[in-house]
């Protein structure tokens, strides 16, 4: 394999698994307190997509997100091979993130999320977390490159508390955490809509950035 | 319209969004403990700031505040009809930031704030606030060009918690504000109030700039 | 009066008025959760030193604190008539920070506060906090000096913690939150010993830094 | 002594310091809410290793850490004897500065915690912990030098929250906190299983590190 697919790998079993187990972690201390325990669970998240992508950015793009890496295949950035390989990537290394994270809290490895999250207030919360993530990668990486770590890891924790569905923003920690009866799961049945308002907030997000972030545009 | 317009209403929509969702989501979770739903407040908002001032800086100057943008007509850098176009931009890309974390949130889209805001304090915080925000904003872009993103952001993050109106510091934001009746709202009948008192604080802050950080100052 | 007098006056406005105001603000919103209300206060005062420290490094060093501008009085980098320029600017501007907290808050603009804070155990932690506070300045000055205002900040974060006494770290900051009866103030009659202490530590950080960061040090 | 000696023992004494004492300070205010106190204790320890890394990274590689001057030993960077001399640095300066926790909050300063840390998934958490710390010190250094300071302390933020054993990931902190009676401290009986987890994940992060990161890879 190629060491962007194991870029992603890495990044992603570090991502999901500190998605997973700051939520279990935050939960389990937070007395019911559940602002609490988003803090928590923002403040771990944020911090590791800081780190990862100072580290993978070079490596693979860092994106640990399909809807990501479609774009920049849309884009033309990407052929289609490296994007098949770094979606892989993502998959097989972020669901044992998920893993890694029961075996550490003494979880069952194997579980099925059963926490309902459906309803016309998600499904925009996840269309305008995705549109918001995919428009930050495009317009930070136009006007302050070497704020995209920064950008990114703080997009998220804004968005972890502006949006109702708390932004999953990513098909691939969608899935992953329909494998997580915990405080970051959802049901497995709640999966598809919630991919495809991602989707179609991440194909949104390109063409409005092709349009603000146009060449054309004299950039400072 | 000139692209400007378009970073403006995009900057303003994602940041009135943030501050009006984090305020429900926070208040929605905090379980009445009031300091808990700031924290998520502050936190969101002020990442949000620095993600959009850093793509949104070079194309519009990433006001997202008519008094900010006002104080820039004032010193003579921006003309008339730039200055009523990023004014424009702020508060049709803001408003509707409001109703899509109402959409988010599965409340009414449109609502009126029954919060009461008012009293010398409060005003007093508003004009501490505003004369603070464009104060930072003239001495971080004189002495420190880079971190006006980081700089702007952690600036609201403290004034949230140091001025006693949690620092509106912003009449478009205000005016929005007024359209919510969530943790974050304001009623309408305090909204003058408020407006003026930003507006005498970013004059003030415009008098003391210019003696303070005049050219002939010898920089660092 | 020189440049050097006014930045120092208002920096320690902003930064006295942020420690008192968000230490209000905290207590009356924390419902009595102590830990939540120290959590607002810290992250107020740290984002609020980096922004300060940013503006007026370059024209004053943005000490905002008698010991640090003793210490480079010793060193010799200052004159003695910048050095009491200074120290009346911090005192002259930090001071009616706390009034205008008072001001804000609804609160009598005169107070003194009744929170005793003595002890060896609190003693030790201002000798700590100002040790490391200054040690803080003068090896990030010579190792990494960009940073210095996030590194001020953020050691001000951590101290607020890791002290017993919340680290005041600061004679002139210790004098003001005597006038107020608040979160963040102290009893008139246990100021002494506090600034003793920090002159204390402030001195053995000149003496400690000299020697490791001596200029014979092969620095990277 | 060398100077990197002084600059690991007074590294080790700040940190060391600051994890027991915010953990006391943040036990002491929480009123039994943990995930609160973990938030003061995740964001202290974090912000002072950004400050100590920054200040003394150029003297002795900041690693106030043995497995981490062990692995730089194996990789060839380090002598013998200066690793010995880190370590020796690490515990003669990390050990005091619990003591000195113990001496600000009125805590008898000799003490043995009594707090049991043990069981596979605490164990897996220290190896994935010091698995990731290693692997982010590789990675960042290769690909974002400068960045090393704040990604570690991200790290170290995240790790605190996405572990079960909220990541010592730390040999002789390990050690030293086992001098402490209080939130961070464990039981000495469950030193050596923490500390042996902790060296296996080092050694294997400096495998895979050797792999992802090798000289071959064309960087950014």
């Amino acid at each position: 394999m190629n060491r962007d697919f194991w870029a992603e790998a890495i990044g992603s079993f570090f991502l999901f698994c500190t998605v997973i187990g700051s939520g279990i972690m935050a939960e389990r201390l937070a007395g019911g307190n559940v602002a609490v325990a988003l803090l928590g669970n923002t403040i771990a998240t944020g911090a590791m997509l800081f780190v990862l992508i100072g580290i993978f950015g070079p490596m693979s793009g860092a994106h640990f997100n399909p809807a990501v890496t479609l774009v920049f295949r849309l884009r033309g950035e990407l052929t289609s091979a490296t994007t098949l390989r770094l979606i892989a990537g993502q998959l097989a290394g972020g669901i044992p993130g998920v893993w890694a994270a029961h075996l550490m809290f003494a979880r069952p490895i194997l579980e099925l999320s059963s926490k309902a999250r459906t309803g016309t207030g998600q499904w925009a919360g996840e269309f305008i977390a995705t549109f918001g993530l995919v428009f930050v990668i495009l317009g930070t990486s136009r006007h302050r490159p070497q704020a995209v770590p920064a950008s990114v890891a703080l997009y998220i924790v804004a968005a972890y508390w502006f949006t109702s569905s708390t932004s999953f923003a990513n098909p691939a920690i969608t899935l992953a955490r329909a494998l997580s009866d915990s405080f970051a799961g959802i049901a497995p049945a709640d999966v598809p809509a919630f991919v495809l308002a991602q989707l179609c907030g991440a194909l949104a997000a390109m063409v409005a950035g092709r349009f603000i972030f146009s060449p054309a545009e004299p950039s400072a």
